[in-house]
This record gives C-alpha cells, structure tokens and sequence, in this order.
C-alpha cells in the first residue's frame, strides 16, 4: 500500500502546477501549491501515509459535516425543515436561489447557506455551539490538540460581507434564530479549525465506521445519522463537481478550499488528502485526481 | 378644479377597502387604511387639495428619487457604472439578481438595491449624507420643516435583514464603498421623511419645472438630471407594474410604501397623492386608481 | 429642417462603423453596414429626408407593433390575458422566464414570445392572419405597395429553431390556440415586410396623430389602443436596452434587427430611421445617436 | 425472502392511495392507482416476486438509462460534452436553464432535456436509432418478447409540446444533429416500450453485474459505461428529490411515471418496482417506501 501510495504521488504530483491556491483570504494564499499528501487508515487501524501529509491545513468547507452531524444528533430530523438535501447546480457560496419567488431553504448542508444554518442549529449560546462542536471533533478523530487558526478566523471574519449577506437573508427568511453575528463567530471559527491528512483519516474511518471513533468500541453517534450525513456527502460533497466526481471516482467524500479531502470507504478506509492548488470548482485538483487512480486501483468506487 | 378632485376622492374612497396598509413595520400599520387624498400645483403656483390631503406619512421609496438626483449630482453619469436604467421585473426589495452567474448591478436606482448604492454615493462622511439630502430636499419643497421621523426610523433599522443582506452582497460585489451600517443608516433615515400631499406637490412642481423650486428663478438641478431622474420614474417608478401604469395612467411617477405618490407632468403639474391602502406590488391602490382618472380627465399621459 | 438632417446624418455616418450588420438570416446580412437614412414628417404632412431614407428593409421587430395593434383592434383587453406590459431585463428572444417554476404569460408584446400571441391572437384562419395585418398597414402607411420579402422570408422559416421552441412552449402552457406552424409563418411573413424610411414615418404620424393616418380625417383605430402601444414602445420598444433609451432620446420607438427604427413624437412628428448595424442590444446603432441628437436639437422628449 | 417481499407489499399497499396516476396522456390515465409489485433478482439467478408484479407498463423515464447506455457505447466519453452529470434543481420537463444566459448543455441524461440528446446520439438514421435500443434492451433482458406500446407512443407523440419545445432548443444550441421530428420519435418510442417487474430485475441483474445478463459469461457492455450509469442514476435517478431518495434508500435506481422503479444493489440485487400512484416529484409514491423498507431490512444501502 505505501508503495503504492508513493507512486500514485509521483504520478500526480505535475497536477499541483495546474491549480491555483485559494485566495480569498490572505491567509490561505500562504499555501505550498505544490503540496501533496495522503493518509490511509483501514479499518484495523493500519496507516499509511505519503508525500506531504504531515501539513497542517484549516478544514474550511470539511467542516461542514462535523456541523451537520452535531445539528442532527441535536434536532434530529427537524434539522431538513430548514435545510434540504438536494445537489445544487450553482457555486457554494450563492445565495440568488434562497431569494427567487419561488424560493425556500437552503438547498443542503455543503454549501454555505446550508452550513450556516446547521451551525446556528447546534445547541449552546455564545462560545458554546462552536466548543461542543471542537469538542465532538476531538473525540471523532482521537486528537485532544486540534484547535482552530486564530489569524485564520479573523482573516474570515474581516472579508465574510457575501457569508454576512447570507446570513442576513435567512434571517430575513426565518430560517435562523438568534443573532446573526454570533451564528457567524462559530461559522467561521469551525471553517478555521486546523487538522494535517492523519486528522482526515481518522475522521474518514469514523464514519465508516459507522460512528465508532478507530480502537474504540463506543458508538459515539448513530447509524442513522452517519449514512445520512455519507449520502449527502456522495450527492453533494465537491460542490457543483458532485456528479462528475461520484462518476469518476465513486468515493463519498468532502472537500474544502484549503485544499483537504475527507474521503470514506464505508466499513473499509478512512482517508485524508491535502493538497491546496484547486481547480476551478474549489476543489483540490491533484487531491481528486490521486483519489481517481486510488480509486481505479483499489476498486474502492461504491458502484465496484 | 377643486370640484373635480373632490368628485374624484369621492369616486374612489370606496377602493380603499381593497387595499391593506404596509405592516412589515410597526409604525407603517398605524395608518389609516380608509385615507385618500390630493393635492395638485400647477406651474403658476395655484394649488388644489382634497381629501385627506394634509395626513403626514413617510416618504420610503419616494425618497430614492432624491437619492438619484443627489447622486447624479455629485458624480454625474457615473453613477450608471454601479447601477442601472433597466426596469426591473421582479419584487423591489429582491437580490437574487445580483448574485446570479451573469449578474451584476442592480437594475436601477428605485429598487432597494439600487437606491441603497445611490445613497452611498451621496458625498460626505456619518451624518453628512443623510443631512444634505434633508437640506436639498427642503430647498426643493420650500418647506424647512420637512424631517425624518425617529420611530419609523428606528422600526426601519430592526426590522432590516432583508437590506442588511442586499448592502452586505452589494459590498462583496464591491458596488458599495464605506461602511455598510453608515449607509444603511442614511437609507433608513431617508425613508423615514415625514412629508403630507403639498410637499409632494412641490416636489413634483419642481421636477416639472426641471430643476426650480415653485416661485423660484434659480436652477438647483440641472435639466439633464431632472429628465434622466423622470425617465427612470416612468420605467421604473411602480415596482414590478410600471409597465402597466405608463400604459394606463402615463404620469411620471413615484410610490412609496407607507402609502404615498409623487407624481410629475412636465412643464404643467406637480401632484402629490396618499392613500396607505396598497395593492400586491405595494403601490397605493386608491392613489393610482386615482391618478388614471385624473389622467383621463385633464389628458395629462405623456402620450396625449 | 433638411439641414439639421443632413447635418446629424454626417455627425453620426462614422458610428456605422461600431455596429455589426444582423448575421442570423442570410438575407439580412447583404445589407451595407455604412447606409444611414431618416425621414420625418410632421403633422401637417410636411416630409423631410435626409441620407439612404431610401433603401427598403424588412421591419423584423418593428411589425411587433402592428401585431399588437391588431389583436388589440380584435380582442379588446383581453390580449393582456395572455401577455403582460412588463419591460424584460432579458434578451428578446429569450424563454427561459416562461419555464420558470413561478413564469406565466410572455412579458410584454415586443418581445419575440408576445409578438407570436399577439399575432395567434390575430382574427382568421391560415393565410387570412398575416393578409390582415398586410392590409392594415398599407392603409396605414397609405401604402399599398408595401409587401413581405419571399427570401428573407423563406429564410426566417428554415433557421427558426428558437422560435419554434418559444411557440410550442406557449402551446404546451395554453397561450397560444391553433396550429403552431400556421402561427409561426404568419409570424415570419410579418417579420419580412418591406418598408423605407418614408413608410415607417407615415406608420408613425399615425400614432402620432392618435390613429389617424396622414391626411385622412376618419380613425382607423382607437385612441386608447394607440396610447396602450405607445406607452408599450415607451418601456419595452428597444429590447433590454429600452430603459437606457428612455432616458437619453425620450421618443416612443421600435427597433427592428434589420436596422429600422420607428420613432413617434405624439401630437407632433412620424420618424423613421435606417441603419443596419447594430449594437449589442439588436438596435440600430447610428440610429438610436441620430434620434438622441435629434431629440436634444429639437426638444422632442417626452420629459421636455 | 418471499415472505418478507409479501410482508413489505401488505405493509405499504395502503400507501398507494396517496399517490395520483401520471394524468398528462390518457393511456397513463388507465393504470390501476392500487397496484403494487416487486421482483427480486439476486445475482445467482433465483427470482423473488410478490404484488402485482406480473402488470405491464411502459418504461418512460426508466429508458433514458438504455439511452445513456446505448450513446456511451457508440460515443464514448465524447456524450458529456452535450449533456452533463450534474444532478439538476429543478422539474424533469424543464427547460428554462438552457436558455439561461450562462446555461449550456441539459444538466444530466436523466432528464428530458438530457435523455433527448442521448437518443440523437444513438447511432443509425430514421428508425434505426430505436431498434438499435431495443435490441440491446431485449439481450440484456433476455426478453426477445418486449416491444413498444403503439397506443402510448401515438399518446406521447401527440401530446408532446413541451418536448418538442425542448428539442427545438437543443438543436438552436447546437446540441442536436440531425432531424428534430425523427429524434423525438425515437424518444417517444423508447419511452413507450413495455415491461413488467421481471424485465427491470434481469435489467437490474445486469447492471448490478457489471453488464452481463443472467446466466450469461459474455459482457455486453464495459464495466466503466456501467459505472457512469450507476452514478448518474444515484445522483440524478430521482428527478429532484435524487438526494432525499440516496439518504433514504441508498440504492441505485431510476423512475418512471408510469410507475415502474429499477434499482440496482452493485454485485447483489437487480431489482423492479411497480406502483403507478406518484408523488410530487413524479416517482411512485408506494414503490419508494417499498425499497426504504427493503434497504433497512436487507441492508441494502451503498452506505452499508
């Protein structure tokens, strides 16, 4: 496996050139664009890692299915009266759809819209939704270090104005309850979190798990909740990529726009991806293509 | 005259009924929904009132028309670099446009959007913009007594996501410049003029005699400015059914939420209407009923 | 007179250069990109001609009117069942807004979706409804030369995928009775009517004069169908350019892609203007300058 | 597993009378709302069957899988440059995003927009496009019997605006070839061929076999065509509640409004479903709670 691991980073390495590292704030922009790393954990606990997996990296959007599985273990069902599970067509920080005639609520939890209301649904005033949900991630991925990028949240913060007007509008919509600003806060603070491709993994492993985190016998969240949160991360997980992505590669997984990927072989693989030159969706373009040849290699694809 | 608008009040008092007063603030449902009233100045400074003609209401969306001719005046035509002359056909305090693929300013100054970047354009930092449209329009109306109304003025700012999301997405757009809690206050406050049936008359007297207040030799505004300012009423002045008014009642026109209609019949008539009752595109219903028999009687379409 | 028109025709000959002839037909695009010609008539008959005024062109759009005035003449209020007075913020022959989950009826008649309801709308079975239309306006215009162009229309009818998918969306939503393809060549031969400046001026002292043709005391149409049409050119006349030109020539009009423009000063002057090239918008390029400089030497605003 | 197929059926049977029968062509019209059926195929040959599993009923929708099958093997991967696979927002029937200024190419093959531009690319001229499909559709079935329904096929044609609409767009995109009327035949025709719960098994069988029929060695079609279709299916197979259905049910699957559902659990099951009462979304309302019951009691969900 590590070997293979090695050559499949050898192979898409050049891919790293085609990218363009994530902009928007100044602090991702600090990125190696020529990064590349893997971490595979199987379900016995076995790792194997390769290239520059060691890099730590914001979650930014992978984020996403940590609020949305705290919101359902928090709501249950009552969390898709405000947010749907539809594949949107349009890029993940619009909002145009909310506000159409026709319009309702967010179209599902991976875009912005959607994750804002996930986040504004988990319980707690204050500090308290974003440390319950920094608290669930560490123990999901056994690592009591993680923490968030403090410089990275203020950069979020200080050029959120399209997040803001999001935000606003499902106000407006009643589809938010409590103060805008403080929903914002733990937005951008679990987009802000910082995790390396190991962190990935064990995540991806949990979840295939079925919501045990990897040696542990406890079942630290539902089945349920867990395929619920693996179909919308198969349907809409890579942005308005999804489908090209599922058919290419046939992995659940998430990406962010720091350039990491949670992927998930279900009862299988965990596996976590990192490599911030993206293409031109926002996701990790040499990440993808790695997780396309492992896929064909491995026959991982859930259709194999 | 006065005999004519009095039978035409009295014609149209009864579609009062049909009509439901703004409620989205407080402050707008205390009006009384049975009110009608008139007032018409002609050229040579003879005034006709009738009906409820001296009722204060504020002059929301009636006060974008002020805030274009300010614009335009302190920045001439490139104020049509950040929005519009297209009439719009969609809800006026809609953003969805904006934020669409193939997006980009909004349609013009007399939708939310629209005025809100009118409004940032006027010059002068805090207080200033909001302080110089009051004095403008004072010289304009001949009334020194014209001032905003703190209630509504402060129902406005709380009950405010929806524009607080279209002024936070125009700044991401990069259509705003300063600070969007700044601009949105001006916009506030300039909704919330109090003005009754005569101050729009004069309003109107004055865009009828491009750019002189009533009994005045001196041009405050330029004549180009007065007749972009009338085409884009005629376009753009009812919401999403001006196209319906020009083909009906051909007056240049303005409505406002809180019930009132500035209405402009070059080189003869300013007119000033109230009724709070509105129809579904939030224009007064009795008002404009109103104005198409006026229309008729005296001929005054701009197509006659 | 003459002399303004010789003078504003040499002023605006260089902007023919800025404009692209129509390519979609064949036929259309034999036209000679460098020709600008105008004729006016006032109400008392006078004629004045300036430039190629001579050249005969297919009015394409400009028969959007005569359409509407018919079915009009036919059906009363009624046409309005079936097609709004709503200025379009999109491309003439575009249908996108039909399908929308919230779209109803076309938005206005000088779009290509309302010209095909107004002219289904058009009493007669077969060939009888372009032959109406034919015979109204050569009584019109006084014209009884006037007649379709076999080529271009021929030409129309075999490259006319968009509209024949725009007309059979009106028939699936039940806007549009009877044969779909019968429909449509009434709708193409009226598009490939042949005119010159001197008709479209004759075609406009005929709104100008409230439906009465030059020189005929006897009415031929009604003046609030002429108003309607008039305020329906005013906002919709120039495609989604049309607020644009409202606020800088302020002339009632319409455009057509073979380069004709038909321009209406009620009460005083018929206009008529050709130039093939066109701008972005489908509008005569040098022809919508010269009625601009026009409108300023003489004060022809409707806001004057 | 009989028994369990009999307890399901009983269980869910009260269900069809929530549902409505596809009423837009009559012979739809004539379906029992009541009927209920299952078949189940697992990968060794045996055949579970329960309900009114024995009725006929025509494919529709279920055939744009054939037709995708049927243009990737005579195209290559050169069909995704005309149709994407991207899961769509918005109605089946829809056409509106096409005509988008930003719109391009039908969002996925699982819609009308998209499954007509796969037929177009099914190799042969006039009628050689459809026996192409069904041939392939009678190996992969091992069913010599199946054919078209005459009476829906002249049903569909006759009634088919809306599609003919669509077709007329596509071909003034430039994403058709060929003659527009001889394409939707062939559409008309797929979609009225005739099947019951058996031929979606062994159709399901061979899916879920990477493209062998039954009882067969031979693969008729690669693993990768195969792969792609799954894919599309499970992001796109559900019209749009495509998401809802994958967190449900989590089982590959298309519908069709005359009730049929095939579904496909990869190297297992191939499974068909009739139950003619649909529900908003145009899938049978019975049918799909039949297969969530079905998926938690055998574990059948790609998540599992």
């Amino acid at each position: 496996m590590k070997e293979l691991l090695d050559r499949l980073i050898e192979k898409n390495k050049p891919l790293t050139d085609k990218g363009q590292v994530a902009s928007y704030i100044p602090a991702l922009k600090k990125a190696n664009p020529k990064d590349l790393g893997i971490c595979i954990l199987d379900i016995e606990g076995n790792l194997y890692c390769a290239g520059d997996y060691d890099r730590k990296f914001t979650m930014q959007s992978i984020s996403k299915v940590m609020a949305l599985i705290l919101a359902l273990m928090d709501n249950g069902e009552r969390v898709f009266e405000r947010v749907g599970m539809k594949p949107a067509d349009y890029a993940f920080n619009s909002l145009y759809k909310l506000d159409l005639p026709h319009g309702d609520k967010p179209a599902n939890p991976m875009i912005n819209a959607g994750a804002i209301v996930t986040t504004s649904l988990i319980k707690g005033e204050g500090e308290e939704k974003f440390d319950r949900l920094l608290k669930l991630l560490r123990e999901i991925s056994s690592n009591q270090h993680i923490k968030y990028n403090e410089e990275v949240y203020l950069s979020e913060k200080a050029t959120a104005d399209k997040n803001r007007a999001i935000a606003y509008l499902l106000k407006n919509k009643g589809l938010l309850e409590g103060d805008v600003e403080e929903i914002l806060n733990a937005y951008f603070k679990q987009c802000s979190i910082e995790v390396d491709c190991i962190d990935l993994a064990r995540i991806g492993i949990f979840l295939a798990s079925k919501g045990r985190p990897l040696g542990s016998d406890e079942k630290l969240v539902d089945e349920e909740i867990i395929n619920t949160s693996l179909a919308i991360m198969t349907s809409c997980g890579m942005y308005d990529y999804s489908g090209e992505y599922l058919a290419q590669v046939g992995i659940p997984a998430k990406s962010g726009v720091a350039g990491g990927v949670l992927a998930v072989v279900p009862n299988r693989f965990g596996i976590g991806v990192y490599a911030p030159a993206l293409d031109q969706y926002g996701n990790s373009l040499a990440g993808l293509e790695l997780l396309k040849d492992l896929s064909k290699e491995l026959k991982l694809s859930i259709f194999s």
